[in-house]
């Protein structure tokens, strides 16, 4: 990867906007599991808006989607977080991790992805199990689970970092796994 | 979902930052894999920004990572896709679906989901095998695959709607899969 020329500006972006939120029963975020996977039973909903409900044509004959949304409830959204951090499951043993090896909310873009479980589609949004999202979210994208596309192929274990040396309980919270890090 | 409250403003959101980009052989989408997955033999590079490098630390210790990307060589990036497409893989039955269940690359925010095998990674960046992006798409994000977290839970095969129907080829792009809709 020597050499790679970085100098060359980067495109602008445009401004991402909402499709539509995300509605829960979760309004503290430290109180709010860490991921839709240890919350298969709670429910939630996402309405979209009406200008791109159409698009939800199709997505009733899928068991599960992604949703990419934006963490809006950071502190300073425009303020670079720490690129070490101590991720909410290591919070026990106050260890630090790159943020791009870890699956926490204070990103450079503070971009969720939640893989959860579509139970009822309608006109105007969906119904879905398995809520790591506060009430509000906005949802910037709605993917279908594609398992060609997103399960690893082969039938070994993929290794997966530090995760593969914790227990990860069912309901786990921020406030449940210790203190915060400074 | 009767009764969702929609009518209060959704947060303004900041713009999203480049963390680094993507170098691959690819400089034409029609020509480029249509997903990481049918593309695993193929290899490429991130290379981030320094002043994001350090949030690598331990992701070596990971076989997967989702990149999030910003598919930035849209024709018109501010102007909204039609709702109901047709997908690269229906282009032969010419076949639309809604835009939130299929994965193509003109969506509402042009965000890229790509499952990509970790090869390398060094201090400034890593390889990777299993390439669907052009040559120097921005990068919004970098996760670690975990599958605690992102396979399905149980045995079942989850339906994957429309995808279910179809054969989808080693090395397929767009120019393969037939013609253009207008």
């Amino acid at each position: 990867m020597v050499g790679m020329d970085l100098s060359a500006p980067l495109p602008p972006m445009p401004p991402m906007r909402a499709i539509g939120v995300v509605r829960t029963e979760y309004l503290d975020p430290e109180s709010t599991p860490i991921q839709a996977a240890v919350s298969r039973d709670v429910h939630a909903t996402v309405e979209l808006l009406p200008e791109y409900q159409e698009g939800l044509d199709g997505l009733a004959e899928f068991d599960y989607a992604w949703l990419i949304t934006w963490l809006h409830n950071r502190e300073d959204p425009a303020a670079t977080p720490a690129m070490r951090q101590v991720p909410f499951l290591l919070r026990p043993q106050q260890r630090r991790v790159g943020v791009f090896a870890s699956r926490g909310p204070r990103r450079v873009n503070s971009l969720g992805l939640s893989l959860v479980h579509l139970e009822r589609v309608s006109i105007s949004g969906f119904s879905f199990a398995g809520v790591d999202l506060i009430d509000g979210t906005p949802v910037l994208d709605v993917k279908p689970y594609v398992t060609r596309f997103d399960r690893p192929p082969g039938d070994a274990e993929p290794r997966c970092g530090w995760f593969d040396t914790i227990a990860v309980a069912e309901g786990s919270t921020p406030s449940k796994l210790g203190r915060r890090p400074e």
